[in-house]
């Protein structure tokens, strides 16, 4: 059996918590240094859906770990000949590709690439559609550990688009096996979520959703996501929810913000706040390298060998 | 003078035998072994037809001989701003690059970058058109190498899309250098190719074409090359010429299948076959690294001094 | 404060020898031999207009350097989701890259990316809209100096459309801090500069351009930035201004020629011209690479630690 990071879900408190530790310790090596866990390994990137942000912090990480890059253009219809997702990771997989990291629209897509590779090789899902982005959350808790936030004594607020966000049910997953002292979300009209689990309370006011919270993450207002019929839901947005500085002042004076990036300044969260003292989301980051070098060399920790 | 791979018939049947020799060397390695055969050097991939597949082996090989690659986007027209294929290369090769692997649809553009190359450059010919694929025929000698069979006393059937395939072009070729037990071709109608060599015989029957062989190969229906007018003509392939488990059973028990990908499943070999024991697809992409390893040193085995 | 390279302006007189010194000893080591002086940095490649040619060039010069290489997809507007300029390179800042190469359309851009980099990030302008690209001028210095040309004593003629070029540009930047014994500028019509600078005459004739000139320096005829109305002036540039022996042979016998690519042959040059032995064009481009490892090197020498 095959190690994958599909979802929060694969990983239990002791693996979260191991891999926010080894992220720290990757964090403290700082960018220019290089090793060589994974030489000689070659980790394919397949991003069905473009993401230079994310592919590139990726990259980075597998480089720091000694391990070579293979981009593959997987949105270019004309490259894949009308080859299954499947046939595409059994073919690298018998080039010796061992490890996956894999954006798609659809958890489908993700779950038949797990499916289709042999034994010895590792997928890692780095966004799927609404659903699932577990190394998001991985680089969010090495910030707040970085930060000195201990997540059980935290007062968070997750507030934005909750119903399109796959960070926000990802994050879920991890207050599930971690626990959280108070998880608000807050969210108005289209972008509420189908369901709040029993962890989380729904707000709907920007007030009652920030009140007192120590750190607020302000989530992307998923434009390309939203259905036709819904513009003038962003100004609506940004009129009631839009965060700035004298609205946390006045609610939550001690927060710190985060956002998953990219931002929509002005719409979501405002300039001065985003780059302002109260902003982690530089450090988020920054700290997906090193929270993403602690995924990828976890996933081949369980090989006997390479 | 430069070494160039442009076709099969630049090899000799001691070269042909040679590099199958170097290919299982490579293999022995395994995926994560790296080379400083060609450290230093700098391959550029210049694919101006797409081709994840062909690009990613020699990606793959380069880096394991200790190579650097420089991929260029030759589908994007605004990449070239009207440039020559030949200023180019010439251009690149100026900079330091001294190995080029060119994929183009027409042949005539592979003659024309080499005849700009310099001395002491090199050009291996990735794919052009219907005319030639070389490293793919050494990929298939390597996979019937490792599977123990001897070429000269092999009985082969080839059938599928004979007219615009440059893998039987060049697995003629080979044929003619290396001889062949029994060489069988099989297609209908369109596909038929239009003369046949003494070497071989033409069947119109799959039943025909395939009875008694030891190994059937079944070529990709080139849909992107059909003219208009022949939709139909995969639906009656499927239905006379598309190979099955039973179909094998029946006229070749003792068969193994190849096929160069990408499958269309359903189409020219169904999903069971190509994926079950007789199978020896998924071994054709893994030998293509180590065949392609091989081609690549062999092309700068020649210079006096690198 | 982080050094930037975004014109020749920033260099002074003994930067700009210095960088032609330093490129002459990386060029003395070849193109296979491999520095350690970047290891462990990471350079960003964002080149918002495309360039195969001045990328390749960055890509070679920071590998030999011993950096890793970061290819970003700019041209794509699906890659940006709608995110600045500003906020992509502070990003990648904060992800540990140091040092950017970048190519925009327009100046503002570049510039707008230098303000947002933290201190210890570098910003290199790999040509920017009509305005800069100072790397080309480097590679010409070096060129000239290779060929054993003093800048003070050289009859310099640049010829062509001198509206649309940043070549011609940075050049004249360049000859404020270096003199030059004689520089004319010859162009007609729409192609003629807006202004000239007291350093060099502007000649309306091409034999009046370049009577007795010891080197010529031809440039592109930019047709991607002519607004439309004005096709036909390439068939008249080339009628009266068009490069070719015979008219070299009779006004400037003695001359070499230079064109910063890619050519338009036919147009503003004759292919028996460009590929004879007047010609400097290829040197030009071998030059590029230790040209621009100069600079990549010089970028990072300023820093206190790396």
């Amino acid at each position: 059996m095959s190690q994958h990071l599909l979802s929060i879900r694969d990983l239990d408190a002791d693996t979260l918590k191991r891999l926010v530790a080894d992220g720290q310790a990757f964090a403290k090596q700082g960018p220019t240094h290089r090793q060589d866990l994974l030489q000689g390994q070659t980790i394919a990137m397949l991003f069905y859906e473009p993401s230079t942000r994310t592919r590139c912090s990726f990259e980075l990480a597998a480089r720091r770990l000694g391990a070579d890059v293979l981009n593959l253009d997987m949105q270019s219809s004309s490259s894949r000949k009308g080859e299954t997702v499947a046939d595409t990771v059994a073919t690298l997989a018998a080039m010796g590709v061992r490890l996956f990291v894999m954006r798609h629209e659809e958890r489908a897509a993700i779950d038949a690439a797990a499916r289709a590779l042999p034994d010895g090789c590792h997928l890692l899902n780095a966004g799927a559609g609404t659903r699932d982005h577990p190394t998001q959350i991985l680089l969010d808790l090495l910030t707040l550990a970085r930060e000195g936030h201990d997540i059980q004594r935290l007062d968070l607020s997750i507030i934005g688009d909750l119903r399109h966000s796959r960070v926000v049910n990802s994050w879920l997953q991890a207050i599930e096996h971690l626990g959280c002292h108070r998880l608000r979300l807050g969210a108005p009209g289209v972008f509420r979520p189908e369901t709040v689990p029993p962890e989380a309370t729904l707000s709907d006011t920007l007030a009652d959703s920030i009140q007192g919270a120590q750190v607020i993450m302000a989530l992307r207002i998923q434009q390309e996501r939203l259905t036709k019929g819904t513009t003038g839901e962003n100004e609506l947005f940004h009129e009631h929810w839009g965060l700035n500085e004298a609205r946390i002042a006045e609610w939550a004076p001690q927060a710190q913000i985060m956002h998953p990036g990219p931002m929509n300044r002005g719409v979501e969260i405002d300039s001065a706040l985003a780059d302002g003292p109260r902003s982690l989301i530089l450090k988020q980051v920054e700290n997906g390298v090193p929270a993403r070098m602690a995924a990828l060399a976890w996933l081949f920790s369980g090989d006997k060998q390479r």
